[in-house]
């Protein structure tokens, strides 16, 4: 069995249901109206259900921004040149970007990771060093990389869970991306997919005009028209119209569930790799959370197929994590709120007077 | 003057234009696309205006739980017996409620104050001692209290708000409640200044069936309609069908923007006391964040009255401080996006590459 098929099978099927039990009974218990706390109540019962546990320490927090570069770009997808992801690489080691500022806030590390820049890093440069090659092709004229590319790129992000993980056990892994115009292929993917009308699921990235718009639509098209990816095949999907960040985002997820690591997913680009993967390995939408709901209006799509609803809606259109980032804390939160709020019989207040 | 007319008069009608001019600048200039951070670069935006500088930092989190009795309860409005009011002002300081492991997670501190809990509390307690007196009035058999009873329980709350600033400066002033019985006034409040319908702003609070529901539409309209409420007058509002604690979480909101403290508004309550205030005070509304958005649906109409957007939507319905505790660490997350996230030039990234 290669890595990729060796850890889609290690994905347990089925939660803790004894945990998530206790939990539900323990959040009905406190001292406090039943359901009061919403939707934090639901994310601590499922984070008991995943760790087995009703007091879980989310203490080693994790974000992994991947990074890749795409041929399309040189048909003006974007409003920022490419040579934009090396340098924001730089800057997240540096420690001054969005996702580092974020990160620290919500008390993560944040770790880049090459999965297809088109640039040459020293390797001493403290980043995962898993590129698979310079960068994607231009979809356009043909595949965005071979189905072998592909598994690479998706058992790069397994390998870097792997790696962190024996390490220092991760309690919860946060996902990011990097890679200029890679709007462009995370919505080819949910068209791919939903066989939904591609202006219907196309924003305008990180900031392209009404012209601009109007040519990332027909791009799409045309890499759909050109490689008729197969919807029922994923990793046909990542291949012909996908990216090399993006195989390493459903990697990050394949191989987080895989370990039982609770995953935030970030935005379009992060929940593209999501939905490759979840499509792969449908069990591991058992550890998947969505973390916020993106100005990017194909996102919503995502959501849908994967059955998940948005923790926050900030508005953000940002990628790198720092949506992730956000909601990193959040469920840190909802772990406090069941273990630590009292119940009624610890606080001697009776539930009948 | 009064306290309450001199706090009033002490709140400045503008906020500083030079430090929001520079804040928006920054946050142009950051390396991400502009604008790509949403609502985290509107909120770092204000709090710089508040401030008067682009590098905020709110270290002295506060919460303030204002709790008060309620005769209406007598009616049946509520699925809690008054009895658990004091209760839980004893659960607040030993530091089991919700909003205490909120409040501890968002990094802030939480105190309690009684306004008007029908409960003779040891005067060594560590709460604010504010007594008016022990509970509203019922108010369907006439005003839930006096005039000065009004104005006194506002002034309590600016009383709290210049007692804590005393001690140590309040960066960030979060509000909370706690009253079984007090999403009845809360809703009487926004019927009265609103003029709609009650069966359109009335919610379940902790919990009513379809009876209990129905039998709080008709105690709130009963209130309407024996008292009379002034829309045009804020404090005959508050006095006639108001509460205590709704009279201290208005004084909250005066007393931090005379100081020129912003504040973090909870659930329906809070919301109501922040209504009557901003009433008393429009320019008030310039300090005030609403957090999150309720299950309790009076609080949008309120909410459209403010001017103010809630910044999540968590399914809340609880109080307490606890939708404010989860925002207050989102502002302080958006203090550290403004002053933190390096821009293009500080790393090195031309603009125009």
């Amino acid at each position: 069995m290669s890595l990729l098929e060796q850890t889609i099978s290690a994905i347990k099927s089925e939660l803790n249901h004894d945990a998530h039990a206790k939990a539900k009974q323990r959040l009905q218990d406190q001292a406090k109206p039943p359901g009061s706390l919403g939707i934090m109540e639901e994310i601590g019962a499922r984070l008991a259900a995943i760790k087995g546990t009703i007091d879980v320490h989310l203490t080693n927090k994790q974000i992994i921004t991947c990074a890749g570069d795409h041929g399309v770009v040189a048909e003006g997808v974007s409003a920022f040149p490419a040579e934009v992801t090396p340098r924001m690489v730089f800057n997240f080691v540096e420690g001054g970007a969005s996702v580092n500022i974020i990160g620290k806030h919500a008390g993560a590390r944040v770790n880049a990771a090459d999965i297809g820049v088109n640039y040459d890093f020293d390797p001493g440069l403290p980043i995962f060093h898993k590129k698979v090659k310079y960068g994607t092709d231009n979809f356009t004229k043909g595949p965005a990389m071979t189905r072998a590319e592909a598994i690479q790129s998706i058992e790069a992000g397994i390998e870097i869970v792997n790696e962190l993980h024996a390490q220092t056990p991760v309690d919860l892994l946060g996902t990011g991306d990097m890679g200029i115009g890679n709007t462009t292929p995370s919505t080819a993917i949910i068209a791919a997919f939903s066989g939904l009308p591609v202006e219907r699921l196309t924003g305008r990235g990180s900031g392209v005009d009404d012209k601009g718009l109007a040519n990332k639509i027909a791009v799409i098209q045309k890499g759909l028209d050109i490689n008729e990816p197969d919807p029922k095949d994923p990793l046909d999907v990542l291949a012909k119209v996908g990216g090399l960040e993006i195989g390493g985002l459903a990697g990050l997820v394949i191989g987080a569930a895989a370990k039982g690591i609770p995953v935030v997913c970030d935005g379009l680009i992060s929940t593209a790799g999501a939905l490759i993967a979840c499509e792969l390995a449908p069990a591991a939408k058992n550890y998947l959370f969505a973390s916020h709901k993106s100005v990017e209006i194909g996102q919503k799509y995502m959501h849908d197929r994967l059955g998940l609803a948005p923790l926050i809606d900030l508005k953000f259109r940002l990628g790198e994590g720092t949506g992730a980032a956000v909601c990193m804390a959040l469920l840190d939160l909802a772990t406090r709120i069941l273990a630590d709020i009292k119940t009624f019989d610890e606080v001697g207040i009776s539930n009948e007077i």
